[in-house]
């Protein structure tokens, strides 16, 4: 059954080696002025910087450099924005991750607004116009070059927050699998736990469809068994190319066309913990997925269990629902540990002593204890999950 | 492997029962002059032609009714590019199947265009400009509703050319599933085996991934459970929704993005059947595609029998691979005799004596030949297949 729903994806996708010389034209189309933003010093250390200077010779380019990971509004969409409007940018361009394109994203209606940006990103006020974006992606994770959202910081509220407006969608993505072959072990295991986990969020959800399902169990299958071979071979096209196309698909909605919105629980529980403890994303959703399994299992859920350990694991078909639901949990337990993620989060800095306070966080501002959500959860559930986790 | 590829779809999908109520809102962004198109009598007996009207209130509406099967040059597209021109149409509402959609394309591009509309359809001149168009579907077949291809036939040339122009994406596609509820069972088995046909189309390909085989044998799977259900229950919703969605996703590339173009065979022998005996375009391919399949089978395409085996029949998996190939080629067969196709082409009014003419039909045409396609067919390769189809 596929569910009422609209779809768009306004997004120009162009993936190969080397696509980055249609830069040029592509940037053209929207202006002379470009605010190039990037993170670190990785696009320098791998040549990218260089060459993407080299092909906007004739645009004028403003730079913001240095973006954080988990980008925060202050200082980096603050100084984007304020750029952008000193210097008239016509066009943004993002070299990076998911971080550079977050960031550039809030940048892009902050940019096109005279009130104060949070305002926005905080839903407070709806954008009316962003800056056109582009991006040259070097990380297969979050899928922020095909979708519409963002998720900023803000450090002086301890607050982080989903921003998503029809908007934000970039005009056009580069993706280019030899930029992710420098990526570290670390990043490319908790790149993929992401990807992994976008798609799990929308797997757990109602109305299902044989199609949605199928495709939702291939890209889980195709980012399974294609970390495992990057993790060996960092440089293997085949592995990197098949990372960095799955991931663009978790985000935008296309894996549940009419599966409906059931709440994204597991992605609300993480950002509390980076909120606080600035921890990576992948891996405190791989650390919190067996968990929250395991707390949402119940008659009502078995069949998704099921459905997995049929369909994505091979498991025997025989098996009585429990144990294929045990079965499931834990192999997604042991196949993240496997690429490298510590399954606890106390060896990444969590503390104890915050879980509470990181469970009305939660509820404050999230929709895991709605009505409408696959499984509602309480704060004593919420504080299940976190100490399980822990 | 995902190959070297550019994606970009801008076509707005709203989904659900009731969503036609919609079409004011999204008409309107375009203007006030609606060119209506539509088939035979169909939409007026279900009530949709009337619905239609009561929401085009407001809008200068001119009509163009009577478009056939396997649409016509001449009278559809040149009567309705004359109406475009004589009357400022601003945007065109396809209201019907593809057939209906393929000629409101053709004439969005001809209605733009001084010259004669021909040289545009058969690529002699490449359009600068086309009329926007919405559609709201009422039969899961083409995809037509999401891609910007048409497929235009001219009798007087016994020609049947497909036309493929990104200006030919319409704007929003209007799908609600309740409107196939009073296709025949022949249409919606025909229409079945058109979207399965797309898929096979693109599965045998190269380079191949898992995720894209992924989505593939989901989407082939689908079409195959959910048919066999609408069959016996015509207004069944969960499968009516599933058919016209899976449809939909047949032929704008998203179902084999990085696995490069190797040609669409079967639908370019079908396309000479059906220009010389204007036969149930699904009909031919359904027909086609068991002995299409036997003329390719190789050690080289091997793997792909044998995938399609494990994954989409669930085949004993130490079958050999001989055997396996044999089986999906059989089951190709048995499943679209099951929804009612008659598996030869000699009841639908083939004649053999027209078969050497349709090869060399084929061969002048399409790409059936050329080095790149997936596997190269030569006139005695064409007969082979057209014999063993009678």
């Amino acid at each position: 059954m596929i569910g009422d729903f609209t779809y768009n994806t306004p997004t120009t996708l162009v993936f190969g080696k080397g696509v980055v010389k249609g830069l040029p034209e592509a940037l053209a189309r929207y202006g002379k002025t470009v605010l190039l933003t990037y993170g670190g010093g990785s696009i320098k250390k791998m040549g990218l910087y260089d060459e993407v200077m080299r092909l906007l010779r004739g645009f004028k380019v403003v730079e913001l450099s240095g973006i954080e990971p988990n980008p925060k509004y202050d200082p980096s969409v603050v100084t984007g924005a304020r750029l952008c409007k000193e210097n008239n940018v016509d066009v943004i361009l993002a070299v990076g991750g998911g971080s550079v394109l977050d960031c550039s994203k809030a940048i892009a209606a902050c940019a096109m607004y005279d009130g104060e940006g949070w305002d926005l990103i905080s839903g407070k006020v709806k954008a009316t116009a962003a800056l056109p974006i582009l991006d040259v992606l070097t990380l297969a994770a979050t899928g922020s070059e095909y979708d519409c959202g963002c998720v900023i910081s803000n450090t002086a509220l301890s607050d982080k927050r989903g921003y998503v407006d029809p908007l934000l969608y970039p005009a056009v993505s580069f993706l280019d699998p030899t930029y992710t072959f420098s990526v570290s072990p670390w990043q490319t295991a908790c790149g993929t736990a992401d990807a992994i986990n976008h798609v799990l969020e929308q797997f757990f959800s109602r109305p299902t469809s044989t199609f949605n399902d199928g495709i939702m169990i291939a890209a889980i299958r195709s980012l399974m068994d294609n970390v495992l071979v990057a993790l060996k071979e960092p440089t293997n096209y085949e592995a990197r190319s098949e990372l960095m196309y799955v991931c663009s698909w978790g985000c935008n909605g296309i894996l549940a066309n009419g599966s409906g919105y059931s709440g994204w629980p597991m992605h609300s529980i993480e950002h509390a913990l980076s909120a606080y403890f600035d921890i990576t994303h992948g891996a405190g959703l791989a650390i919190i997925t067996p968990r929250w399994m395991r707390e949402i299992l119940s008659d009502r859920t078995m069949e998704r269990f099921v459905t997995l350990g049929r369909s994505l694991f091979g498991f025997d078909a025989s098996l009585p629902d429990a144990e294929m639901a045990e079965k499931v949990i834990n192999a997604f337990y042991s196949f993240f540990e496997s690429t490298g993620i510590p399954m606890h989060l106390a060896p990444l800095g969590v503390t104890a002593d915050k879980i509470e306070e990181m469970a009305d966080h939660i509820l404050a501002y999230d929709d895991t204890s709605q009505d409408w959500a696959y499984v509602p959860l309480d704060k004593p559930a919420l504080i299940r999950i976190l100490k399980a986790s822990m």
